[in-house]
């Protein structure tokens, strides 16, 4: 019987998953050189923690939620995301107390589920990398996250960066930006889509955000949060342009930008790419924001924090579509290709030499004719190729090719299984 | 309200995730060395894949299966290991194809999960490491998939490494094994645990494995699987055992060593390390061998397999308790130290500089008191301390300690932000 994957799950194949290596690798250099540490939650938390950060009118919670009922009878949710779990880690292991440096910034990277409709052409398993920074209510730790963002999107190569960021305020700003979208839309109730009618009173905000044509065309008229803000909401959107300005980062204001979850307050920001591939459109390939109230309503203390999120199965197409050609070198060091049955074992000590020596080396195991081995080392870019056959065997010979050069060479077997490395520098460099 | 991590479950938290970081890459490293690529397949398959794989007697199946009805009623595991999805994963891609170099050299790596009874102290979601080489019947690729487990544990700074190796044959010798086991066991049968009685007809080799003492006595003057090899088996064993001799690898033959599953055949082996912190006895970080069958049953071709796995928690634990302290270099290049609020932009130039010039950088955030923020600066290790006050600020300075030497300079803040670089290397070089 044939068994296939799991609907809306991938597998990440050899030659792609070094791609994935290598964005995640160079995310964690990013985010170390900001100070950021690594932490990993569990594939599964209690559904609550999820229920409980989403809040009950999130799509997340109604719709998507990968959960189930495990064996003790515990409603179990595979990570839709993975702030609500960092949070709830920062809170149990009490990584707010005052051994701890503050902001406490952390990463994470994984799999995270939700329970999609496979024709939505999203993935029910796909991948996040994203940070988070408790316990500093300053802009520069806003603005730190964005210009990390960024620093990580350059370092792969991507170009016509472009920062979108928005301010929703503090609390007293958000209720009276509510109060006046819901005064502006009630009239318009009945034209509104039925998704729309039934966020107005519980969250107006996600209004602004729909795609749907009948929401679309208030949308341009709505007031905007920018005229509700308190003054002091007003003079820290100010801060944090100001710093942006003097990074020299690029950013529009969206006033449109809003987010659906209650806990998001003052920067919101996305991190949007030109990408030719896309027709030349802007492409959003970040989201992140500042949060208050998700770290006291999973149980822990009243502090703040700022983070986002990066889905990596986007940018990996992204940077492929853009032809942008990730330095993951695969290429190998040695081929070593054994004639005959009785190369066997040498063969074997051959690749073992190099690879004690710190070199990337590689063989035939299935005694094919030298053609064939020939061409795998080809097709492996093997730098060296080194072959031994019978005549070889019996002078203790190894007869040895740079590839670049063209160069050959006849070696003892025993200099090469005594200090492959010196072997091996001398013929490459010489 | 406070939530809880599932039951089963460990949070991976900063420091401790360095480690985690290192041992990971480090194995990467030497897995691409020996040409092993990287696969990664979702967390969860149907569950008729593990339960085809690992055979109906195994304990995986019948009590341990972290298993649940999804919501489109479809029964599905979370992975209680990493070789049945990866075989699953070979199979759908058909990455036997001729294309495809031969073996074909995989390695995995991540959360497994087993729906364990918490009290027995394993994790209902534990990490594995893991490899699979398919279509080689070479016994030099079993020797390459040890030796490469000890270059890594090597490398990892493990001292004592022992291997032990035993063969469980071909289908015949295990056939003639099989029937002297049972012959041998039978007459013993009432004295034998319930679970061995229950094995002895449907999987009597298990027997062997048994921690049970009421097995255990039988277990010394059980017959050898050695003295039942056919010819061929016998004589693929011996290559086997010469290979591993001419690569100078410490072995141990083990006719006890026995795997519950059907698929595998010829070599078996475990790595084992005697560690001080455990008294001195040995100790099994690694298991792996050789498998026919298992593609086949899972709708592949008739092509065989070799591979092993390594529990991450357990080798993390085993690092920490021999006191071999992993080299994950966490310390700071940078912390800026600054004084008042005004300060604010610079410090955050400060760093955003230091970053871009590719150095670990971090500041307060909290205005806190210079003598806090020096503190800070300690525990961080950082190298080289920038302090900005007020006063610096007016002359357009910033204060520079390199805190190995205790020197001590005064360096023009704008010097810093365009040339970061340039500055520091002078500074803590000269």
């Amino acid at each position: 019987m044939r068994y296939q994957r799991p609907k809306g799950t991938a597998d990440i194949l050899p030659g792609d998953s070094a791609r994935w290596d290598y964005v995640e690798n160079l995310a964690r250099q990013v985010f170390h050189k900001y100070d950021y540490r690594g932490i990993r939650t569990p594939m599964f938390e209690s559904y609550d923690i999820f229920a409980r950060s989403a809040g009950d009118t999130s799509d997340v919670v109604t719709k998507e939620m990968y959960d189930f009922q495990d064996k003790g009878d515990r409603h179990i949710a595979l990570r839709p995301e993975g702030t609500a779990g960092v949070v709830r880690a920062f809170n149990e292991n009490k990584l707010y107390g005052p051994e701890y440096q503050k902001p406490y910034k952390v990463y994470y990277m994984g799999p995270m589920f939700r329970y999609e409709r496979p024709q939505s052409g999203r993935q029910r398993e796909f991948h996040q990398i994203g940070v988070e920074a408790f316990g500093s209510d300053n802009p520069a730790t806003d603005v730190e996250v964005i210009a990390m963002a960024l620093q990580l999107f350059k370092k792969l190569g991507l170009k016509n960066l472009r920062v979108a960021v928005n301010t929703l305020g503090d609390q007293k700003s958000r209720d009276d930006y509510r109060t006046a979208l819901i005064n502006y839309l009630k009239p318009h109730y009945d034209e509104l889509s039925e998704d729309s009618q039934e966020r107005l009173e519980k969250n107006p905000l996600r209004v602004l955000d729909s795609k749907d044509p009948r929401d679309k065309q208030f949308v341009a008229d709505a007031p905007s949060i920018l005229d509700y803000l308190t003054p002091e909401a007003h003079d820290r959107f100010e801060e944090v342009k100001k710093m942006l300005d003097v990074l020299d980062i690029d950013y529009v204001i969206d006033p449109d930008m809003v987010r659906g979850l209650d806990y998001y307050n003052h920067t919101i920001f996305e991190v949007m790419v030109q990408a030719k591939s896309l027709g030349n459109g802007y492409t959003t390939i970040c989201g992140g924001g500042r949060y208050s109230g998700l770290v006291a309503q999973l149980g822990g203390p009243e502090i703040s924090g700022v983070g986002f999120g990066i889905g990596e199965e986007r940018l990996l197409l992204l940077l492929q579509d853009e032809g942008i050609k990730l330095p993951t070198s695969d290429d190998l060091d040695i081929y070593v290709v054994g004639i005959g049955h009785e190369t066997n074992i040498e063969s074997l000590q051959l690749v073992e030499a190099a690879r004690e020596a710190g070199l990337s080396a590689d063989r035939d195991y299935l005694e094919r004719k030298p053609k064939a081995q020939f061409r795998t080392a080809d097709r492996l870019n093997a730098k060296v190729v080194l072959t031994i056959g019978k005549q070889e065997l019996a002078e203790g010979n190894v007869h040895l090719k740079v590839m670049a050069t063209g160069k050959e060479v006849s070696v003892k077997l025993n200099d090469l299984l005594d200090n492959f490395a010196d072997v091996y520098a001398k013929h490459i460099e010489g």
